[in-house]
């Protein structure tokens, strides 16, 4: 068998061992007897614990990107790309649950190089995100009505929703990916809409949260 | 000076070291230094850098569930109640930046006792914004228009999205408080306004995330 079709193995292995068990719980034994090879193997392959742990993050982080921007189709009005993108991302994290709690639980929760690691793959997401909402909100509006602190701000906000979302639809039985997707889009779309037209929220009393 | 006293000068020193440096990197010297006591008393009140970080994260968690609680004022109209109480959140993140990063960076990135430790605060907090929700929707509409789920799913989205921003909002110079409570009221409200009146998000084209 060629070594790229066993170390992806190896990884498959590793990735359900890590999600169940923890970072600090797994052990190579397990992890190489559900591959079905030797444990000098998994160590001749990938080293050591701590580097198959980053190499599960690598690989993770680069598919769950993959899928949401596949997930994305440009053309579409802003609106169906939001809710087009969102369904990739519950979709993926609800078929890849020990993968997304390798990203979302293990490795911001082991200290560095992992935390880091992880957040390089936020970052990249996040500037997808504030990338599509600022074009959305040229299309709308021919004025940079919303300036480019703001969109980086709601595109923290949605990726920060959608994470715990995903962490909360995995752990409640019965959540569907769709049903996750749905919540999101409600709660959000309404919002981003009234903002790229340029319409924020205005309060009924004293303080006005577009005054700054 | 009471020993109740010297502890919390204590923590309050261990907060800025443990928030500024992060939980190893951080060494009890420095703690003590800071404090502007010897290090064997650092021990004989707190036992040992474990003990004191998770009495930091609890003295934390206390306070800023507190802020959010005091911040929301019954009887004020629903989006009132969520502007005031997003007030509240992102004040006290911005006026308590090493507080805020223990809880949010540090407790979450160290494994346990710690992850688990700011997860039941994290849990108290969703728990709280779902009874906000869920009396606002039942006062906009007689009918439970939304079901108990829907509602913790967006208070998970709520609460995600506050986190991302509070470390963003902190982490880039010069966005205030009330900037980032503006953003996500923005963000936010017409969502869960639309939610609790039964108006969702219909899509122009064939799936509805409405249907399950």
């Amino acid at each position: 068998m060629p070594r790229a079709v066993r170390e992806q193995q190896m990884m498959d292995a590793a990735v359900r061992i890590f999600g169940q068990r923890g970072f600090r719980a797994a052990s190579m034994d397990e992890i190489a007897e559900l591959a079905g090879v030797s444990k000098p193997l998994v160590y001749l392959y990938l080293n050591s614990k701590d580097e198959l742990f980053s190499a599960c993050i690598a690989r993770e982080s680069k598919a769950l990107v993959a899928a949401v921007q596949a997930g994305v189709q440009p053309g579409l009005p802003a609106d169906r790309q939001l809710w087009e993108g969102l369904r990739a991302f519950f979709t993926h994290t609800a078929e890849n649950p020990d993968g997304w709690a390798v990203l979302y639980r293990q490795a911001r929760t082991h200290g560095e190089p992992f935390a880091g690691e992880v957040n390089v793959m936020r970052e990249e997401i996040v500037a997808f995100v504030t990338g599509l909402i600022g074009a959305a909100a040229r299309e709308a509006h021919h004025d940079p009505a919303l300036p480019d602190r703001d969109v980086t701000g709601l595109a923290q906000a949605l990726v920060g929703a959608a994470e715990a979302l995903a962490g909360w639809a995995n752990e409640t039985p019965g959540v569907s990916a769709k049903e996750a997707a749905a919540t999101l889009m409600n709660f959000s779309w309404a919002g981003l809409e009234n903002l790229m037209n340029g319409r924020p929220w205005q309060p009924q009393g004293q303080s006005s949260p577009s005054s700054r």
